[in-house]
């Protein structure tokens, strides 16, 4: 069966439509800004489940997803929308009304404006459409095609969390009930934090050659930025940075880190000499950008190993 | 229970939404040129049926009731987004791919281009989110709140096919089978068109001074011009342009076309001198603007009752 990158692949061929493929569409506003707008579709049952997280949360993610990929850009968010199709069994709720709540909550930390939307009725399931939109100074956004053999592969925060908070969930542990690393595993997961800040602050120095948010997994997002690129990456292994509260044995800490998704963190390009001494504590440096196109290399203890394009996907 | 009007109006209070509540948001764009952007979500089961249409009706009904939105605004569409959800079982056919082609037969109609959105998967439902943005010249965007007492009221093309169309698929009409009146009657529902050059023609001689989209029935619609502008309405039932293939009863007719939605025709309000022998084929003068702010009066052979708020609403 076709994945839905495949599809959206076929679909960009055949149309030829050229703003599709990157984690925002870029577009010209005025003479000195470009918009960037993505759009981020959340399935109850697929995406989340209502008995793992609350209506706040749950809003908080629905823009949170949105807002990492416009920090990928580089972007400053500015604007949103939001469609929901509400089954009738929670609109008797207040389900609804404290979902906005912490999609205003974070709304508001970024000065987020919302403008619009939909509110429909469901059979069965919520869904949630997210749509945000941001602005930069124009011809600046940062597209996941322009990293160059040579560059140096960077990774903001840590990684697997969310992989392993998704886990927890799995296994019944409830958030309510939960304290210290595990309940900062499953926040990795429920109520992640985008890199906007972070994002804006790479793009005004234009460090990056090319840059992509984390919701797939590592190893996924990072054949992203290959097949855009037309080059091939190393990593090394023993450089990722790894979620300190992560707790299984470090294969499978590994494991997470390469292919858990949803950490939001941003993965990106740049020449290695920009991050020497700086951002250091944010920004941790895991590997090269080769030129084997397509092929994404794993080193480990000396050893090396294809990484498959491990990851989530829908279809 | 609450309607969803209800719910978006007591949203736009609690967190000061200025730009929620018209057919689009209307935002500044350059020095020039003013964004509108609409979003509308479609869900099976409740918006459609897919024992009622074809993949490819449907990827064109998905874009004309957001063009419609561009349309009441007086506004040129320019790009668009599309998320959807996908049951996996649809995933496996050429279902998709259908509708999409008939998303972009419609869309080069009007040169819109495609610039991103979400393929995601549903559990069980097709889930659809139209997100549509069109221009217009600074400051001209034609609103719900601009209509004044002595206005008279217009409405374009017919009224009632939809809402015929749509109790045909009820009664078990096939399309396919179907030829003549019928067959128009159900067009109207399944593939709508909207009002793109009309709206912008309006817009272009600034005549309107408030403009809807009927989507919900020109009663509810009407309801939503008064209550935006803080008037009243006066309709005269002989007037109504009622749609020339209904085939009940003349009380149902008029009733169809008073409170039947998706005709997807615009509803507004000028200066009549402005229409004396002019677009006399494609406007119909239905009636005027009145000072009693929220009452909206029909009058049929002399006689006056109220016109009650019917029309389709979700909640």
């Amino acid at each position: 069966m076709r994945s839905e990158f495949e599809f959206i692949l076929n679909l960009k061929k055949k149309y030829g439509l050229n703003h599709v493929g990157d984690d925002c569409a870029v577009l010209p506003k005025d003479g000195k800004t470009d918009l960037v707008i993505t759009a981020d579709m959340l399935v109850e049952d697929i995406d989340f489940r209502l008995d793992w997280t609350t209506p706040d949360l749950l809003g908080h993610k629905a823009l949170a997803v949105s807002l990492s990929d416009i920090a990928a850009m580089g972007g400053t968010p500015k604007w949103a929308m939001l469609s929901i199709g509400v089954p009738e069994k929670l609109w008797k709720t207040r389900f609804v009304d404290r979902f906005y709540d912490g999609w205003f909550k974070l709304a508001r930390l970024y000065n987020v404006e919302l403008i619009g939307g939909d509110v429909s009725r469901s059979p069965d399931k919520l869904v949630i459409d997210s749509i945000v939109a941001g602005e930069l100074r124009k011809g600046t956004a940062i597209r996941r095609s322009g990293a160059n053999p040579g560059d140096s592969i960077f990774v903001t925060g840590s990684l697997g969390g969310a992989a392993r908070g998704l886990q927890l969930l799995e296994s019944g542990y409830q958030r309510a009930r939960l304290r210290g690393g595990k309940r900062s595993l499953m926040d990795r997961q429920l109520t992640p934090t985008p890199r906007v800040e972070l994002g804006k602050l790479l793009n005004s120095r234009t460090i990056p050659t090319s840059m992509i948010d984390i919701s797939d997994g590592l190893a996924a997002d990072l054949h992203h930025i290959c097949d855009a690129s037309g080059v091939g990456a190393t990593i090394d292994l023993d450089s990722l940075p790894i979620d300190k509260h992560l707790d299984l044995d470090p294969n499978e800490n590994v494991r997470l880190a390469l292919s858990g998704g949803e950490d939001f963190e941003l993965l990106f390009t740049a020449k290695e000499k920009y991050f020497r001494g700086r951002f250091s504590d944010e920004v941790t440096r895991i590997g090269e950008v080769t030129k084997h196109a397509g092929v994404v290399e794993v080193i480990s203890n000396g050893a090396r190993r294809i990484l498959p394009r491990a990851g989530y996907r829908h279809f």
